[in-house]
């Protein structure tokens, strides 16, 4: 069975491991701070390589950005990371095939081939962390846009500017959705600049009203920004995944998209293929493994 | 050269014609008023085929409601047209091949072949009328989704309901920028519920303050829109059509869209393909025309 070296990059940290045709995780998980500097981060990605190309056939990179459609280079800018780190040429990393593609993209295409929206040939995935990433299946392939840079979740949820957006522009669903966003909404509701959203959970679970009602509106953006996605894509699930996706209700979720919906009744679900769908989905893509 | 039979219906008018595999009309335009029952309808159908079926190779059907995968039954419910009208059975209505598709995804198809999104493997289209239409067209093939309903244009502008929508929901990208919509925008900026669209596009050319305030806001509302189909599909293009197209200002758009997304440069454009453009998509995709 062929074997991926599978590494997974973000702005704080670097994780690699080995997984095969399976996506099963065959080695040690290994865990890195990310460099500051463009030299440094390549580095860290020669060390790893050095260690285990001998053993793989193919290195796949699960990263932040977006990433273009011959799966080699960054397209753009990527957000808290080394400014010159898009720059990077992987291919020359390794006498072995190199392989790229999105974290959020590979984190969807995790769940397509182990996890939730296995056997499902529509499905979009909506990774719910510090920002909303996007990851979107149709007729099982990876939509990829015509740079690669598609499955950007920033639509507006309002029509005039109440909230900025780490993207430059305002109102979009990841402002509203992510975790930083329930943290401004926490902020807007309860007038206290403090608040974070460990309050917020916290106070959901102790049945707290004020908490109850900032969390009830956070899932409320939640829920109109499936409704839209759904009404445009007609998937048969959409999958959240990330540390804030835990706490949603998702069988209320999808009663109450489908009541809104004029496309074909679809599920809300939550993600399956675990902490490290990132770094399998980029080796499972890598592999060529396909449903 | 193969030829179709096409026929647009709608819920005031329907119309037919034939095509050929260029996408050329080659016989006269013919219009009905759309019958109130379903019987009405159906007759009005077995009329024009029997007229013109030995002629041409297939019969094409560009119809108001969503259109299942094998082309050949109406999904779910149509607006203003006769209740039973979406349990034709279409392919009983001729001894040639019969193929049915929606109204906008045929438009979009013929903008695709003929028109304005020509060459172009990944383009939208937004048809603004009294509501709104959407074709979606990736890699050069149409989205149907896994239902054959995506594409619908109801994604919400705004967290709470300001606005009802048609589709029995509220905020949806349809009730700010159809033409329906503009008028809303005009009673409420105006505070006169008598206000028409001709007054609003009057007063835009006669550089009235107000009128021109009312139609600036109704272009944002689009733009918002384009803005986050612009991020989530990537797109070559966005094609306007409809009879509220030629009011907007696509250059405009352009460059305000291309200020605010994180994907790649797009284009908003205004469609080409003309006023039978459903016609000659149902007729081009009947053909099995692809680029």
């Amino acid at each position: 069975m062929k074997k991926a070296l599978t590494l997974d990059i973000g702005g704080t940290k670097i994780y690699n491991t080995i997984i095969n045709e399976k996506g099963e995780i065959i080695s040690t998980i290994e865990k890195h701070s990310t460099p500051k500097t463009f030299e440094g981060i390549k580095s860290v990605f020669q060390e790893i390589i050095a260690k285990y190309e001998d053993e793989v056939d193919i290195i796949a990179f699960s990263t932040c950005g977006a990433v273009n459609k011959t799966n080699d280079k960054i397209l753009g800018s990527t957000g808290n990371i080394a400014k010159g780190y898009p720059n990077m040429d992987f291919k020359s990393l390794s006498k072995k095939p190199v392989f790229v593609e999105n974290d959020a993209n590979c984190a969807a295409w995790a769940e397509h081939i182990i996890g939730a929206s296995k056997n499902k040939a529509y499905s979009v995935m909506l990774t719910l962390g510090t920002g909303v990433g996007g990851g979107i299946i149709l007729d099982n392939k990876l939509y990829k846009g015509k740079s690669g840079a598609a499955g950007e979740m920033h639509f507006k949820m309002t029509r005039e500017n109440e909230r900025n957006c780490t993207c430059g522009s305002w109102g979009c669903f990841e402002a509203y959705a992510s975790g930083t966003g329930l943290k401004k909404t926490a902020e807007e509701l309860s007038k206290n600049s403090e608040i974070t959203t460990y309050d917020v959970i916290d106070g959901l679970k102790n049945k707290d009203q004020l908490m109850t009602k900032i969390f009830n509106r956070w899932q409320e953006d939640i829920l109109n920004g499936i409704i839209g996605l759904s009404n445009i894509f007609d998937p048969d699930v959409v999958v959240l995944s990330g540390s804030m996706a835990e706490f949603v209700d998702t069988d209320y979720l999808t009663k109450r998209v489908n009541e809104e919906i004029v496309t074909s009744p679809t599920k809300v679900v939550k993600a399956e293929a675990g902490n490290y769908s990132g770094m399998i989905g980029a080796g499972l893509l890598a592999l060529g493994v396909v449903e």
